[in-house]
C-alpha cells in the first residue's frame, strides 16, 4: 500500500483485534487520531501508539439498571391514536394500538394524566376530561361520542428503548438488552449522569477527546406495530422527544404558556420541521435549547477539568443542541463532527461556531449501506460509493475550510477493497491541501451575496431536516445542494431578519418551495410590513427569486403575495375564468446550460404583459424574469441538483444581477469547478462528472487557461 | 337529395333570397318550423310556406336611440384595476388602464361612486374614502399610499356594447353601429321595453314562437384593451352583469345588506362559478332572479296575449332566468333552447321544466366554427364535426327525451357540402325514432341513483359554466358528460341537501374537483354534521366515490374529510415526514376496460392498511376502494372523457354497490352503447367510435344479441 502524501486531520475508527491494520492504515491516510465506535473498546496497544484518541459517549443511554429503578426518568413523547369512527354514543380505544410496544410504554401517572386529550376530529372540538374515561386495566379509553364523528386519543408515553439502539438493534439483528433512554430533566437522573461521566472521565486517562453522540434527546423517531408502516414519523429537526410533564410544567412557570397534547399532536401531523414553526413552538424550543446548554455545559466542564477536549456529533441526540442556536457556544464544544453525504452537509458543519469542523465521511465501514444495499460485500463498490459523495463534499470543500475529516466502521472489511484504501489516501490528500490553501487565503468569491429566506432562517442552514435522501422532495435542498460549491456569499435568513433591515447586504433573495412550507414561508406572507420591504428592496435593485411557489399564501387577490414582482402567478382556482397573456420564451444566450432542466409546475400564469418568459414548457413558463424599478423578479417552476442545473442557478444569480455570465475563475463547462486562492496563486480545478472526463477553459488573473481533467479528477495547479 | 323518411320536431333557419332552398331542405329534413337569426328577416314566401314561425329577439339591445338618450339605463359592472405599487407616499391610476374603451364607460355618478372602493392589497386594508380623490376631468384617482404596498380602485362602469354584438362585430369586422344594453332594472326602462315589446308582437302577425335570446343580463364577458389578452374574464354562470347602483339600493332595502365593490370584485378574482358561493352571493342572485321572473313574467303574458309562445334561448342573455332555479317556472315560458356540443348539455335542457325542449345542433352554419377553423368553407368537413357532436349528444337522447332539434346560420353556405345535407337529415330521422321511443315507454335503466354532489347542487346540474371546451380543465365535466349517456339514474345535490336528508334515495354520491373549488365543495366541508351525516349513510351501505380532491379543506387533521371512508388522503406538506402504508395494485377483473386511462394525481397516501388498491402508478393510487361499515369509498384520483373512461366509471358505479359488471341491455364494448325501451321491444344500440366498425355482444330479455356496428352508426332492433 502507498502510504498517504501528507498527515494529520484524519480520524480513524481503530479495531481491536485488528491493531496491525489499524495502524498501517493510519499511516496510510495520514490519521492523527483514532477513536472507538459504538459498542467497540479500543486495546491498550492502539492507545498507546502515539495517536489521540477520540471516545465516543452516549450520555443517557447504557444505564438500564438505574433507569428500571428510576422508570419515571425515562424520555417520554406525545402520541395520539388514528382517527377511529363512532358508531354510536360510545366508543372505545386502546390508545397502544398501532405502536411499536417495544418503544413506547402509555404513562397515566396522575401528573401525565393532566395533559390527555380526546379529540372529536371531525366537529374539531377537545373533549372534556369527563366525556372519557381511562381504564388501567384494560389500557383502553372509552369515550362519549356523536355518533359518525371521528375521535383520538392523545397521550404521553414514555419511551422505553433508545431509538438508535432500537434501529441498530433491529436492523442487525441483535440479541442484546434494549438500552432505555434517561431523561435529564429531572434532579436525580442529571446527578446520576454527572457522577457517571466523573467516572468515567476519571477512569479513560487515555482519551483526548470525548465525543458526544450527542447530548440528551433524539430527533423524534415513532415506530408503528405493523412491518409494513415500521416508521409512523420521523423528523431529523423536531423536539418532539424532549417532551415530559416535568418540562411542559417547568416551560409554563418559565413562560406562562400551558402545552398541550395538540401543541405537538397538532392534528395528527405533529409538527414537522417542513412547516413553519407557531410561536410556542419556537417558545419551546428555546425553552429546551436553554436547558440542553445549561446542563450541556456543566458536562462539559467536567470534561474540560479532567484536560480532555468535549466534541459533539451533530446527530442522533443533537435535538436541543442546535449548533446555530443562542445557546451553542456556551456549551463550550471544543469540535463538532457531522456524517455527510452531501456538500450542504459539509457547509453546515464548517459554519458551526466551534474551534474544529470535522466530517464523518460515507460510505461507513460496513458491510451494507444506506436501504441494505451491499457496501463493503461482495456485490458492493465502495470506492464508487465514495466517489459520489467525494464528488458532492469536495465541492464545498473548495468554498469554505473543514479541519479533520474520518471514517466510521470496522476495518477489517477493508482487507478485500484495497482500491478504496488508495482511493481514501487520495481524498485525504486532497484535504489536506485544500485545508492548507483555505487557512493561507481566503477562496476567491463572485461579489454576489445569495440570502436563502425561509421560517427558519440562520437558525437552521443548509439543511431542512436531515441528509438530502431524506429530504430530496423539497426543492429547496437541491437549492442548497448547489449553492453549497457555487463562488457565492451565501446566507440564511428567516422573515423576521427581512423586517429587521437583514437585507442591506443582499444581491439575490432566494425563496424556494411547497405552498405552506416552512420553505416557502406560509403564513409569513400575510405581512404586508415583509412584502413592503422585499419590495423596496428591490425596487432599489435588489433581485428576489421565486421557486416552485415562492411567497404563497391563501386568502389574498394574488396567490404569490410577490406576484407582482416575479410577473407570476400560479391559479389556485379562483382565476380559471381570467384571461392569460400569452406564453412566449425569448430566450437569453446562455443562460439555460446545455443539460439543465427545469421541472415545471402547473397552473401557472403572467401577471403582466411585460413579465420576459425565458423558459416554457407546454405553454407554461418554466423561467421568467421581471423588471421591477431598478431590481427585478425571477421565477424558477422547479429545481433539482445536477452539475448542469447549479450552473442554471450560479447563471440565474449572475444575470439577474446584471453581470456577464462569464466571469474571473469560473470554467466554461457546468461539470467543472474551481476555486482560486490568490495568495497562493492556486487554481484548485475538479471535475464533478464521475463517467467522464471533461475540458475547460477557465479566465484567470493570468489569462485563460485550458485543463483537461479526467473523471472525478482534482488538480492543484499554480499560475 | 334525398327526402328525410319522417318528419317533425324540427327548427330551419330560413334564408330570405333562399327560398327554393329553405324549402327544399325544410322537407329533406323534416322540418316543421322556420326560424330568423340575429340580424336575418324572413321573406314573405317563407312565413307564408306553412310552417310554424320561430322568431327571435333580443329585447334589451337594438334600440340605441332611446339608450343614448338615457344613458344611465345602460347595463354596468364592477370594474377593478390590476395592482399598482406605490414608490412613495402617492400614487395615481387610471381606472380604466387596460380595460376595452370601446365596451366600458365610468359610471361616475355620486350615486354609483358610493360603491368605489379602493383598497390596500399588500394589507388587505379598504382606504378610507379621505385616502383617495378622483378626477373626472383626467379620469384619475390619486391614493395617499404606503410606500411599496399595492393598490386597486373598483368602480362601476357603464356597459356601452352589448357582448354578444360586441363578440360578432370584431370577429366579422362588422361596421354596423355598436348596440347598446339596456338595464330594465330602472322603471323607465321597463316601460319602454315592454311597450316595444308589446308593438312588436302587434307587428309580427306571422311568428308563432317568439324566442328570446334570452332575456336581459348577459353572462359577464370583460374585455381588455390589449389584443393579446382581450378576454380579461368570462363565466358563463356569473351574475356582475347585472349591478348598477339601482340594484345595490334595492338589494339593501329588501335584504339588509349593502353590497360593496369587493363583493363582486373579491381581491379581482372577481366571484367565479368554480369557487363556491357566498352566502352573500346566493342572496344577490336570489333577488336577481326573482327580479328577472317578474318582469319576464310580463313580457311572456304580452307574448301569450298575442297568441304566440315563447320560448327562452339557455345562452347569452341567460343570467337570471336560472331554468332550475325556484322562479323560473312563473316565468311561463313554453320551451327552452340549448344550443350543444356535448351530452350534459343535453340533459340539462332536457330536465328544465317546460314543455319544449329543444338543442340547437352544432356546427352552426356559418363559413368558421369555434377557434377560427374553417367549417362551411374550403378546408371544412361540416360533416365530421357534425358526427363529433351527435357521438356526444346521441348518448343523452338514449338516455331521456328531447322535443325538438334544429340548425342555426345560412343555408347558402350548404350548397357545397350534400353530404352534411344527407347527414343531418339521418340525424333527424334517428332523433324521431328515438323521440317517439320515450314517448311510449322509459328507457331502461339500471337500478342505480348517482348524485353529483357539489356546491350548486340542483340549480345549477349537468354543466359548470357554460360548455365543455370552456370548461375540461374540470374533472366533474368529464364525469357529467360521462353520466349523461350512462343507463343509470343521475341527481345533483348540494352540501345542504345532504344535511337535510337528500341521500335517503341514492345509491352512489360522487365529489369531484380540485380542493377549493364549487366542485369539490371548499368550506363546505368544514361542517361535521354534513360529514357524519355522508359518513352514516356510507356505513349503512352507501358509496362515497370521490374524485381528483373530493371533500378536501384545509385546517383538519385529515385533507380529504372523507378520507376515513375513502382511504386515501393528500399531504398537503404537513405528512412529509409520516410513514407511509405500501401501495401495490389488488385489482378487480374487468372493472377497468382496455383503454381506460386514470389522470394520476400527486402527494395521495393511503390512510390505513386495508385501502384496497386497484390501479397504482409510479407508487401512488390511482383508484382505491376502502369499506366503510356495508358502504363503501372509492377513491379515483382523476377522470377524463372516453368511452372507455365512461365505461370504466359505469363499471366503478356497479362494482362499489355489489353488483356484477354484466348486466341487461348492457354491451361488452365501452364504445357500444345501448338503450332498451320494453314497451316497444325496441334496443338501441349506438356506435360512440366516429372511426372504427364495432361488435358487440348485448345480454337481452331475450338472450345475447350480437351486433355489428360500422362507425358512428345507431341501430333500432326490435327484438
Amino acid at each position: 500500500m502507498r502510504i498517504g502524501h501528507t498527515q494529520g486531520g484524519f480520524t480513524l475508527p481503530g479495531e481491536s483485534g485488528c491493531e496491525d491494520l489499524t495502524l498501517e492504515l493510519a499511516r496510510t491516510w495520514g490519521a492523527d487520531v483514532i477513536r472507538d465506535s459504538d459498542g467497540t473498546q479500543l486495546s491498550d496497544e492502539l492507545l498507546c501508539a502515539g495517536y489521540d484518541i477520540y471516545s465516543t459517549i452516549c450520555l443517557i443511554r447504557d444505564h438500564n439498571e438505574w433507569a428500571a429503578q428510576h422508570s419515571e426518568c425515562l424520555q417520554q413523547t406525545f402520541l395520539c391514536t388514528q382517527p377511529r369512527m363512532a358508531e354510536g354514543s360510545s366508543l372505545t380505544v386502546a390508545p397502544m394500538e398501532g405502536f411499536f410496544t417495544e418503544q413506547f410504554r402509555v404513562n397515566d401517572s396522575p401528573d401525565a394524566r393532566r395533559f390527555w386529550q380526546v379529540w372529536d376530529r371531525t366537529a374539531e372540538k377537545l373533549l372534556p376530561e369527563s366525556a372519557w374515561r381511562w381504564d388501567t386495566v384494560q389500557g383502553t379509553v372509552t369515550i362519549e361520542t356523536e355518533p359518525f364523528h371521528a375521535y383520538t386519543v392523545s397521550f404521553l408515553a414514555y419511551r422505553i428503548w433508545e431509538e438508535i439502539n432500537m434501529y441498530n438493534h433491529v436492523t442487525n439483528a441483535w440479541q442484546s438488552e434494549h438500552l432505555m433512554p434517561i431523561d435529564p430533566c429531572r434532579p436525580e437522573a442529571r446527578a446520576f449522569l454527572t457522577d457517571w461521566l466523573e467516572n468515567w472521565c476519571k477512569t479513560h486517562p487515555h482519551t483526548n477527546v470525548v465525543r458526544f453522540t450527542s447530548l440528551f434527546y433524539n430527533f423524534v423517531w415513532i415506530w408503528g406495530s405493523d412491518k409494513r408502516n415500521q416508521t409512523l414519523f420521523t423528523d431529523w429537526g423536531s423536539y418532539d422527544f424532549t417532551v415530559s410533564e416535568t418540562m411542559l410544567t417547568e416551560f409554563e412557570k418559565r413562560n406562562g404558556w400551558r402545552l398541550t397534547a395538540e401543541d405537538f399532536i397538532n392534528q395528527g401531523n405533529y409538527q414537522v420541521t417542513h412547516m413553519p414553526p407557531s410561536e410556542k413552538k419556537c417558545r419551546y424550543m428555546d425553552f429546551i435549547q436553554e436547558f440542553v446548554a445549561d446542563y450541556g455545559k456543566e458536562l462539559v466542564a467536567i470534561v474540560h477539568r479532567y484536560g480532555k477536549k468535549a466534541y459533539v456529533f451533530y446527530d442522533d441526540s443533537w435535538v436541543g443542541v442546535e449548533p446555530y442556536g443562542p445557546y451553542f457556544p456556551q456549551i463550550g464544544f471544543d469540535g463538532v463532527i457531522k456524517c455527510v453525504f452531501s456538500g450542504y452537509e459539509a457547509r453546515m458543519c464548517a459554519g458551526t461556531p466551534a474551534q474544529t469542523h470535522e466530517l464523518r465521511l460515507h460510505p461507513y465501514l460496513f458491510p451494507v449501506g444506506l436501504g441494505g444495499a451491499p457496501t463493503f460485500q461482495a456485490g458492493g463498490d465502495p470506492t464508487r460509493d465514495a466517489k459520489a459523495y467525494w464528488m458532492h463534499v469536495r465541492r464545498a470543500l473548495l468554498r469554505q475550510k473543514i479541519d479533520r475529516i474520518g471514517l466510521g466502521g470496522y476495518l477489517h472489511l477493508l482487507r478485500e477493497f484495497p482500491d478504496f484504501v488508495k482511493y481514501i489516501a487520495d481524498i485525504a490528500d486532497e484535504f489536506r491541501a485544500l485545508r492548507a490553501l483555505h487557512e493561507q487565503d481566503e477562496v476567491y468569491t463572485l461579489p454576489v451575496t445569495v440570502a436563502v429566506l425561509h421560517s427558519w432562517g440562520g437558525l437552521r442552514p443548509w439543511t431542512l431536516s436531515g441528509h438530502f435522501h431524506e429530504t430530496y422532495m423539497h426543492t429547496l435542498i437541491h437549492i442548497n445542494e448547489a449553492l453549497a460549491g457555487l463562488p457565492v456569499h451565501t446566507r440564511f435568513i428567516s422573515f423576521e431578519d427581512v423586517k429587521r433591515g437583514a437585507l442591506s447586504e443582499i444581491d439575490v433573495v432566494i425563496n424556494a418551495g411547497r405552498a405552506g412550507t416552512a420553505w416557502s414561508g406560509g403564513a409569513a406572507w400575510d405581512d404586508a410590513d415583509l412584502i413592503a420591504k422585499l419590495n423596496a428592496w428591490i425596487w432599489q435593485g435588489g433581485v428576489f427569486l421565486g421557486v416552485e411557489e415562492p411567497s404563497a399564501a391563501p386568502g389574498h387577490g394574488d396567490f404569490f403575495r410577490m406576484a407582482r414582482v416575479l410577473g407570476v402567478d400560479e391559479d389556485t382556482g379562483a382565476r380559471v375564468c381570467h384571461g392569460r397573456w400569452p406564453v412566449q420564451a425569448q430566450p437569453v444566450d446562455g443562460l439555460i446550460p446545455e443539460g439543465a432542466n427545469i421541472p415545471a409546475h402547473g397552473h401557472l400564469y403572467l401577471t403582466d404583459a411585460d413579465t420576459r418568459v425565458l423558459c416554457a414548457a407546454d405553454g407554461i413558463p418554466t423561467l421568467a424574469a421581471h423588471n421591477f424599478g431598478k431590481g427585478r423578479g425571477v421565477y424558477l417552476s422547479g429545481f433539482s441538483y445536477s452539475s448542469e442545473n447549479a450552473r442554471l442557478l450560479l447563471n440565474l444569480l449572475l444575470w439577474s444581477t446584471g453581470r456577464p455570465l462569464t466571469q474571473m475563475a469560473l470554467s466554461d463547462h457546468p461539470a467543472v469547478e474551481c476555486a482560486w486562492f490568490a495568495a497562493r496563486k492556486t487554481l484548485v480545478v475538479a471535475n464533478n462528472d464521475e463517467a467522464a472526463p471533461h475540458t475547460a477553459q477557465i479566465e484567470t488573473e493570468k489569462g485563460r487557461v485550458t485543463v483537461e481533467l479526467v473523471p472525478c479528477e482534482t488538480r492543484f495547479l499554480t499560475l
